[in-house]
């Protein structure tokens, strides 16, 4: 019962150590992109990892993934084209096929194997990706959201984070476009990392938005696998504010969401607010 | 940049570490209670360690010493008298005495060696316990409270976990002889454990206050080093609603608390309810 057996440890941030306890790992490759394991914790179940960071587990992955789908896809009426980029797990998009109003979900998902292994051994995460609704494109989704014209309500950045591959989707060229590509009610959610280890990060996306959009939110929420148990989304909205729903009950089926909790997320704490104004 | 030099470890749960780099190790010992540390981390600075678990840091100590005091005491509309079981660092007794309208907080600490450790190389934490209207008693929380009636507008658990020393602070018998403590506006917390590794616990607690109470209430936050990120605790009251309190600011200066972030607290996620009323 102490620290013996298989481990996978994350240096979260420097000085901030994650150890988890495997009872197997399922498969390990290098991709062209990234390196990839699948897992089987003690204690969360399976996970997904990239270049040694844990992405997601089955334990909490439904804490992210609802937070960051269901918060725009309650704020839009109707959302109708949604692109997620990143994902490649499929945990965003089988919450976005939730909806009947969904019409088209794209994905668009730099690294193939990301979504072949998925399929593969992670079926509670990727079951909706056969949707017929769902179009998998495997490419940068920089260059793709370049070439859209309002042609989504809901646009997700569910993205590793702002180093490598994904340092492009937390750019302020990329952010216009997202802007153009959305529709005229569009909306925009990105995972903008840890509100305790990436405040600079947080405060300078915060502002970049706040140029392009209308309206530009900070939410927040429990994850208890990544840095610090807690994290961070920023939403831009062309049109609806998310402090507006005002749904009693969920439109689809939750384990975590609830419009009370979407309400709950941008109640910051006054440490938050005032990082996020200096400057 | 990597996991060279000092660290601390601990296993939250089986299968679960989470490991914290030392700049220095401040003090050590071996009370009659328990073992004692005082450290300083690199990632949430000074620590108070007890038993091998992190019981509270600098970094984070704010989320859970404001939660736990001032969602009780923004409940009660004019709390005089306070008792803190445990908390022998001194964070919750700190948050106590914002309040002008306190009139007495007695601090009862089975182990005076928290205390005078905390006095000496925890001021951030210990400075209310020089308040005046602060008494502090070295002596066993469960036979204290079992002497009182009626002599507390709120009293506060904030207790080890219920292994060792604190066992019986999550006792039906401990828990009626609060109620009989408190005055007939009163109100009882308690931190109540992990809401993913101590659901059993939660459950087992919540069951016997709502025997015991007219109200009672399961509130949830983030507390990063804390395992998962997240913390339980648990109020039963005598008369007044924790989801009643409409205050638009706090009463006190907070940097964590809000009156928003204590009713969105109370909003808990769909499988939390499940697991709660289940059986």
């Amino acid at each position: 019962m102490g620290m013996e057996g298989i481990w996978f440890t994350e240096l979260e941030t420097p000085g901030l150590v994650l150890g988890l306890k495997l009872k197997k790992v399922i498969h390990q490759e290098k991709t062209s992109y990234q390196s990839l394991a699948i897992v089987e914790t003690e204690v969360y179940g399976k996970a997904l990892i990239l270049d040694e960071t844990v992405q997601t587990t089955l334990g909490d992955e439904y804490f992210y993934h609802e937070m960051i789908v269901h918060v725009p896809l309650h704020t839009h009426p109707f959302p109708q084209r949604i692109l997620v980029i990143g994902g490649g797990d499929g945990g965003s998009i089988r919450e976005v096929v939730k909806y009947p109003q969904v019409k088209e979900a794209v994905l668009v998902e730099i690294d193939e194997r990301v979504v072949v292994n998925a399929l593969e051994h992670l079926p509670e995460l990727s079951s909706g990706l056969k949707d017929p609704r769902v179009k998998i494109v495997f490419a940068d989704g920089i260059s793709y959201v370049a070439e859209q014209e309002e042609a989504f309500d809901v646009i997700i950045v569910d993205s590793t984070d702002p180093i490598g591959p994904a340092a492009g989707l937390f750019s302020p060229e990329f952010y216009r476009n997202v802007f153009k590509a959305l529709a005229p009610e569009g909306i925009f959610v990105s995972q903008t990392g840890s509100p305790l280890f990436a405040q600079e990060l947080l405060k300078k996306i915060h502002k970049e938005l706040r140029t392009i959009f209308p309206i530009t939110r900070l939410y927040l929420t429990t994850v208890p696998t990544y840095p610090g148990g807690w994290w961070s989304f920023t939403l831009g909205s062309k049109k609806h504010d998310p402090l507006e729903v005002n749904h009693g009950q969920s439109r689809v089926p939750t384990r975590f969401y609830t419009p009370a909790i979407h309400r709950g997320a941008f109640n910051l704490p006054p440490f938050i607010k005032e990082f996020l104004n200096e400057g």
